[in-house]
């Protein structure tokens, strides 16, 4: 199969999700990844084969003990034959390994070397520690989800990492068309905090206009004006979702969902009283759609071609036939687990189209091939072993 | 300033935010963006100075009328300069408006035709139309938002069109990067739908592998194992968020908390304990956070390193430091409103920065100059004025 990276090499300090979700999803696309682990396997290995499968879907696995100088040298060989150099520990972590931009430069001038944080690498916060929660949390994502007046939740994925590991994707991708175009390499970098600021472009805009707008948390709407006929309402077999009806729709929502008593309630006769009036207008609705099944009303209401929407479980999406002729949902052959299904990608390309090129590695499943790759021969790779540096 | 993509040129007949906000990620990174609107404004107009600003900032505005038959020409001159043409209409309308990739590949052999959709462009669902909480519908995220076993609730924000723009941007990244290795053009693609789903990457597969979890909503929390001293905590002023307390900082953590009482309460003396009952912890943790400021907490959790950051609202975010330094926030004048503050771009280049360029234009603002780039003179442009095709 042809990828946008067939031929680029990218060496992967990282791990957990930030880093290796950008480097899956740019093995996705061809590029060869040598995933560098502890010998213990990555802090991500805690999560389990699904965990590790869908973030490292296609990559090779080389297991270093990046505190023994031996590995130092290995490292540097690596970099020698890598367009790309990825991490996501902590800013200066890679620094105090030796491992810093200035050094690596040194070993390959053009080199591309992409980091992932979750504050920022400048400013205050720059050296903080963090995880997806707190992404959302600082990110202000949290502040707008939950109950109106109430608790903040965060959205219920870790959707800050997944982001920003899609984000330092994207930032790899622009770092290479440069090279191409220029023959010049960069420091690459995105960060929880900016990701999660950048998923809410207009949200945070907005209030920048306009300051006196008053805020509350989303609960089944949005936190500014989307609300009313709009997000899930239950049916007689799980949720529905619906997407806003204008004014001249409003008849025919009346109709199908067979409340034209109400078509004329002075409460809800309007798109902007039915914004306003979130609480008349679902005591009609609610009582309606509790009548028939998600299906039958997604019948209905898609032949008026009005905006609406299964609120899906996770078991339906890995179930959709939509989901799998468009490859959000692929099937894997697992070394263990036989065929498995996975999340795939979310680009389409019609000339190099990603896919997941094969399952995960075993922790250190490719260290001596790599080794012998590199020229080091079986008596130094005993060696290093012997070491602890492998 | 250098941009990563000077010198490229994007024909965009997006509107709303999924592909406006791709192009807008574009032209910080240097890409010159010719916006086509209808003569009344895109859609997005509605949406006010903050959404149209941030969204198309650094573009330039052609008003065409797509249903004219001499508008159309003027799109096939655009297309003949242009590198990558963007759109986000449902599947199907370009190519009835005769600006199919099939149609425009003819005028520009190397096209890239980028385009967004709801659902993806193949099966049942393709034609259909959508909008953000559809995604988030359909996309799984909003069956674990919200209370846990309560409604299902969004992500407060348009996460979904958002991070699909980034998607596509991504998309149209990688397809530059193929013509500049191999001077071929293609379609690229991307949906709410998928977009939602790699957002959730670890979350679904894990739900694949391991068929029997117990599903419900994240609440506070996340929907699987991540909770007990994790999300928000109501503080003096304002909420902190934790992000999880490993055996051995939990006597630690009854340090800085005074709650030293409970640090050998039997309920929730290990970390495994405190993720089962997590009723318990937070019995403990509320009254505890109560007591200070965020500023305090985060101050004294700091110090010992411990996974915690506030809850930001988006008013806090306007004014931080950390979003400043970063450029996740960042000035620009607007024509009308002075000095305005907008998000800005995810990611850092240490060579070519992206950054916004300027104002979004006004409705048709670049209209005549455009078309005398094309080659048009003025009695040629006034026909076309009086025809009603720009």
């Amino acid at each position: 199969m042809t990828g946008v990276l067939d031929g680029i090499r990218i060496l992967d300090f990282s791990q957990e999700v930030l880093g290796p979700w950008s480097t899956a999803l740019l093995a996705d696309m061809g590029a060869d990844v040598d995933k560098v682990e502890r010998r213990e396997g990555e802090y991500g290995r805690r999560g389990g084969p699904s965990y590790i499968t869908v973030l490292n879907r296609g990559k090779r696995s080389i297991t270093l003990d990046l505190k023994h100088p031996k590995a130092i040298d290995v490292v540097r060989k690596l970099v020698a034959r890598s367009d790309v150099v990825v991490s996501n520990w902590v800013p200066g972590v890679m620094d105090r390994l030796g491992l810093g931009y200035d050094d690596l430069v040194k070993i390959k001038p053009d080199l591309i070397y992409a980091t992932g944080s979750t504050f920022g690498s400048e400013g205050p916060w720059a050296q903080k520690p963090g995880r997806d929660t707190l992404g959302q949390a600082v990110g202000g994502l949290m502040s707008v989800t939950g109950p109106p007046d109430g608790h903040p939740f965060p959205a219920g994925a870790i959707v800050a990492d997944s982001t920003s590991g899609l984000a330092l994707a994207a930032a790899i991708l622009a770092a290479l068309l440069h090279r191409e175009r220029t023959g010049e390499g960069q420091k690459v970098e995105v960060s929880l905090y900016g990701t999660v600021i950048c998923m809410q472009p207009w949200e945070i805009t907005k209030r920048s206009f306009e300051p006196q707008t008053v805020m509350r948390r989303a609960g089944r709407n949005h936190a500014f004006a989307l609300r009313g006929v709009w997000g899930a309402f239950k049916t007689a077999d799980g949720y529905l979702c619906m997407a806003g009806c204008h004014d001249e729709e409003w008849p025919t929502l009346c109709r199908v969902l067979g409340i034209e008593d109400h078509q004329n309630d002075p409460a809800i006769a309007t798109a902007e009283l039915r914004n306003q009036n979130e609480e008349a207008i679902w005591s009609v609705l609610e009582p309606a759609f509790v009548r028939k099944s998600t299906r039958e009303w997604l019948k209905a209401l898609e032949a008026e071609r009005m905006l609406a929407a299964a609120v899906q479980t996770y078991d339906e999406i890995l179930n959709d036939e939509q989901a799998r002729i468009n490859g959000y949902i692929r099937t894997l052959e697992h070394p263990d687990e036989g065929q498995v299904k996975i999340v795939g990608h979310p680009i389409k390309m019609s000339k190099t189209p990603p896919a997941p090129r094969g399952p995960a590695p075993e922790i250190g499943q490719h260290t001596e091939e790599t080794l012998l790759e590199l020229g080091y021969d079986w008596a130094e790779i005993e060696q290093l072993r012997d070491d602890g540096a492998i």
